[in-house]
């Protein structure tokens, strides 16, 4: 199995430095807070708005184009519409499958928060939050979505596999991302509560979800968990008989690996893929088919300044308000990082590129230069990426 | 003088058939009616995230890549604010021009509507109405507008040129269309006021717009110019020598040319395009540059029935629930018609696509199967259409 996909990033999970027009006039960070600073009917135009216009039928005709075979979808735990004030998204999701299976796509549903988020990162459902491990409904209330979308999409001819949860975050990456500065909580009584999630726990939850999503999807799909941010942890995991098709998923971000010491010139990040990503996929794909979940061609060298692990204005980090690269210059790097991580993922099952679309705008507003390399519209567009 | 280019359609002028969601839960047709069928700040957050999403600079990568290198942009009659309900564009305007600039495109703004309408067409600004010539303080309005938008952007390098108006309507054209059947007016008391415009209001008010935008837009920069649908009578139009960088703007779609008799064949349009469109535009270069602003692959034989003319499910015509042709088959079909009109259009001096992108779900929603031709993106993709 090989799989060649893009994130469907940004469209029915929000992140506002990928979509600013969205948290327009507000001072929200994501998308709990959102509805909480709007005018119920204007928070319900702008997401309706957005739901119909970030994605379309076209974008699935301009994937197919790209050389895909595949996308991952990020969905939001009240996609089924029964966690208010939020606003559910099956109609979307269906439509989605509809033009999966008309234009030869197939379909990742990855569960990407969590009520109390599993991780506390913008994306996880409420910055600096990391709270729902510890409470019991709630872990139970992410049981019942997963086995409820098993139950609608399972037997569609679309549907590649599932997600169980999106980047649940262990101790070590809470302490690397020093995730309560980077995304730092609204609530300051809520944040007290925060507990990185444990290995333990994680495996607990991940084979009791298994067997709630194979009650209702075949075997012939997939079931995928995501590691937790610890690649190398679970050789000694579902080792058992019944675990059919499960793949593992990890997220190998160059600005990551910055974080880890990776240098920052080409040299050194083709340096890091070969001999960090690729010798671990490989070893782990011994034990599961491996996917790369998320990854992209963003990095420090091409946007000309280190970016400190990937921080942006919203974190309070100035990006450059201007170019001081040379296009060839960034197509060079970009044509030769491309290279190397496509051969890393390839060392195990495939990928999905993070993202397919962003809205940011590196012209009009500042402090953006380089960032568009994690859309993978303007990259294919640029010359970046090669066609698959 | 060659341009390549397609229209941004459907971004600050509306057309429901091109964007549904926005008129979602509204009997409006138009985007006159929208403002008065929803709550002030409901109509607010629709079209502002619109704007933010249907066009970014994304898009202008992606045209840049296509091969093009000129964008038509549609804006109405309100695009500085100051015609209420209605919500100015300028900022959009303004962006587009950095985006167009930053990646080597240039910019013709096409002045689309005018208050009362000048066509009575779902897209030029209230459905089934066509009093703006009869009203003197709105010509004068509209002629204000240009000078403006000669005054804010003529001196812009990324400008091409403007366009004075869209699709004036005369005689000949609202008969053919039946223009009041076609597009019932919401107010049929105002309807009682519909003329169609004449050639000799049309000459003079040209003159007029001319001299209004040579105000402030140096002369190397194109004033273009509708043929009122009646390419052949501007010969003895704008001859004295003050007129400078003049362009003529003829519209030619095939749902058109099957109005006026041609065959619903490949041959049949092959034929019409080359007996009928070819030697018309290349008869009226000897007096202008001439490029057709619209056009589109779209036609009846490759949606496998009779449109009577693009007729579609708003006008209460039913289209096809099912493909019936093969994907070769339209394929083949597209690959010739871009072929034959773009040698027609580059008799004279190119041409601009519409439209760029539309959101109409030909999966999802009933009766729009082969109405993905006006959309470049998709045709782009599905190889029907040529790199430029």
């Amino acid at each position: 199995m090989k799989v060649k996909g893009v994130n469907l990033g940004n469209w029915l999970v929000l992140e506002k430095w990928m979509n600013p027009a969205l948290f327009d006039g507000t001072d929200a960070e994501d998308e709990y807070y959102l509805p909480q600073k709007l005018p119920g009917e204007v928070y319900e135009a702008r997401i309706k708005m957005h739901r119909a216009e970030f994605i379309s039928e076209r974008d699935f005709v301009t994937i197919k184009a790209m050389g895909l075979d595949t996308v991952r979808i990020p969905i939001p735990y009240f996609i089924f519409g029964d966690r208010e004030p939020f606003i559910g998204c099956t109609e979307e999701v269906d439509k989605a499958f509809s033009w999966a299976e008309k234009y030869g796509l197939q379909i990742l549903l990855d569960l990407h928060t969590a009520p109390g988020s599993q991780n506390g990162f913008d994306n996880g459902g409420i910055s600096g939050i990391c709270t729902w491990a510890e409470q019991p409904q709630e872990v139970e209330f992410v049981l019942g979505v997963l086995e409820r979308l098993a139950e609608r999409y399972g037997m569609r001819k679309g549907l590649w596999g599932i997600e169980i949860l999106n980047e649940p975050a262990t101790a070590e990456i809470w302490d690397t991302l020093r995730v309560p500065e980077r995304y730092p909580a609204a609530d300051q009584e809520l944040a007290k509560k925060n507990k990185p999630i444990t290995l333990e726990f994680l495996r607990e939850f991940y084979c009791k979800a298994y067997d709630r999503i194979r009650l209702h999807m075949p075997e012939e799909k997939y079931v995928v968990f995501h590691d937790g941010f610890q690649l190398m942890a679970w050789k000694d995991f579902m080792r058992e008989e019944k675990y059919k098709n499960v793949v593992l998923d990890t997220h190998q971000y160059l600005m990551m690996a910055e974080m880890h010491g990776c240098e920052q010139s080409v040299e050194g990040y083709v340096k890091y893929i070969k001999e960090v990503y690729e010798p671990a996929i490989r070893e782990m794909a011994e034990y599961f088919p491996v996917i790369c979940g998320e990854w992209c061609l963003f990095n420090s060298l091409a946007c000309g300044h280190d970016t400190k692990g990937g921080q942006s204005v919203l974190n309070g980090v100035d990006g450059l308000q201007e170019e001081v690269m040379l296009p060839e210059e960034k197509k060079e790097i970009y044509q030769a990082l491309a290279e190397a991580q496509l051969a890393a993922w390839n060392a195990g099952n495939g990928y999905f590129y993070w993202s397919y679309k962003l809205l940011t705008d590196t012209v009009n507003t500042s402090g953006w230069v380089g960032w568009d390399a994690w859309d993978l519209g303007r990259c294919v567009d640029f010359g970046w990426f090669p066609k698959q």
